[in-house]
């Protein structure tokens, strides 16, 4: 059990680890800090965090463990602010949806120490935001995947896995470029995919009437483009080459869609169609199969 | 009223409209006809229709009100099928994607009749089909949209309007062309956009890598990746020039997208991202009103 835990922005993410953790009596005292002072005094009112930290030396104070779960271009200047009162027992790390520019700015931030963060990004999340949004169980049976350093020791890798595991999350390890990289394919694009459509709709003469038909499907497909568009920027900029390549990858399968198209090829454009569908109902089958509880053959 | 009704394949979109016309009391008789006996046998067993035809004649004899709700590639031979035994008095809808292909395929299967088809699209669907997918409530406060021809007369209009919205459906009319370009750009594209999506990613050597962190945003995001690639593969090519219309314009914005990505232009990219999410809350924002029923300033 970790005895102080401080969490650097109490919304959704730090909110819900900090009401796992308490929930799962894995912390003895919870700290918040941020910006809002409003936010602060909502998440004390609502029992995440047991007290608000005034400055950055009083957070740090004898802290076992630190999240940081604010927008990732902030995380530099999170970590400089906490340098001056970083203890050599305390472990720091950090919910950002990139993982190469938080390094990047740790290591610049915080030196010869940055040893003592070790990167994480839970990928759990919701529409919703703010301490009002979080909730105990965001976690479970979650991934969070931890990108550690070489100058990590395997003991604060735990350390920062276990309080996780606490939460219900299920510990991955990859490299940060290869983190990066998997996280451009299957979510920065299809956000950028899901802006531009609506972007590209919302800018057409008649776009009052196309909204006016849009439907459920469009609905779902364009759902990711209802989140926070200064996050997805810092996201977008933060994984530009990654996104870019993933990009232009998009990019050549629609002019070849679009070919088939122009020449009327309808077994290429089913042959396309159909393998996605299977490639999506055999994902959707291995999601709900890790999903299920596995049946325990106890006595009685 | 109507005394006959016949469904050309019950399930899910005729399904429903035969059990919201029975539920409705708006039917005295319903008739399913279909390919496959199978399902036929299981609508009769589910009370969704009163008898299977034999034969299209025998379909058609007194029939007052016909609905085609077969796949859109199929329109054509359907209609070329029951013309020998169409009588003066009935009226034949569909419940097609697409409707300028339609309104083609009927013109040259029924000729001079063609007056008596009026061309229809229920908006509504769910990824289930089949005869057990049929609910009462599919079309509730749902949009059908009716593309009248001009040989069509206003009272066969109103039957077909009329039957709609016995089973809870608001009529809207566009042209077959409005139609088609509307349905392009908010449905037709986004099909096309998400199977290219699933299906490049599971081109790619590291699929398995990449499906195992997909979350929730892909999962909404390709949903309807799911749908039936032959549907898909018959609305694509039906609908091609409004559809590769729709393509070119997203593909020159996200050529712009990638540019701005390639300078690193984060206001650019925030206003894209800004003007999608605004657009999308207030498009959210009118259909839950849409959706709230009105209070009724009943005495009592």
């Amino acid at each position: 059990m970790a005895a102080k835990v401080v969490i650097f922005g109490v919304g959704l993410i730090g909110g819900s680890f900090a009401r796992a953790l308490k929930g799962a009596g894995a912390a003895a005292t919870l700290v918040g800090v941020g910006r809002s002072p409003e936010a602060m005094a909502r998440a004390l009112e609502l029992g995440i965090i047991d007290s608000v930290a005034q400055s950055p030396q009083h957070a740090m104070r004898g802290a076992d463990l630190v999240l940081i779960a604010a927008p990732v271009a902030q995380t530099g200047a999170i970590l400089a602010s906490i340098l001056p009162f970083l203890e050599a027992g305390t472990v720091i790390t950090d919910a950002g949806s990139t993982k190469s520019d938080v390094v990047l700015a740790a290591r610049e931030a915080l030196g010869e120490r940055v040893g003592q963060f070790v990167p994480g990004h839970p990928i759990a999340g919701r529409e919703t935001n703010g301490p009002d949004a979080a909730i105990a169980d965001l976690y479970v049976g979650k991934k969070v995947v931890l990108t550690p350093l070489p100058e990590n020791t395997a003991a604060d890798v735990e350390r920062v896995a276990a309080a996780w595991r606490a939460c219900g999350a299920l510990i991955h390890q990859l490299s940060p470029a290869e983190h990066d990289k998997v996280f451009a394919a299957v979510s920065h694009l299809p956000h950028l995919l899901a802006y531009a459509l609506v972007d590209d709709i919302a800018s057409k003469p008649h776009a009052k009437q196309l909204f006016q038909y849009a439907a459920s499907g469009f609905r779902d497909f364009t759902r990711i483009a209802g989140s926070s568009p200064e996050m997805w920027r810092d996201i977008s900029l933060a994984n530009r080459d990654a996104l870019i390549g993933e990009l232009d990858a998009y990019l050549a399968q629609l002019t070849g869609l679009r070919a088939m198209l122009a020449c009327a090829d309808g077994a290429a454009l089913e042959s396309v169609y159909a393998n996605a569908q299977q490639a999506r109902r055999q994902w959707i089958e291995a999601i709900e199969a890790a999903e299920t509880p596995p049946r325990h053959g106890s006595p009685e």
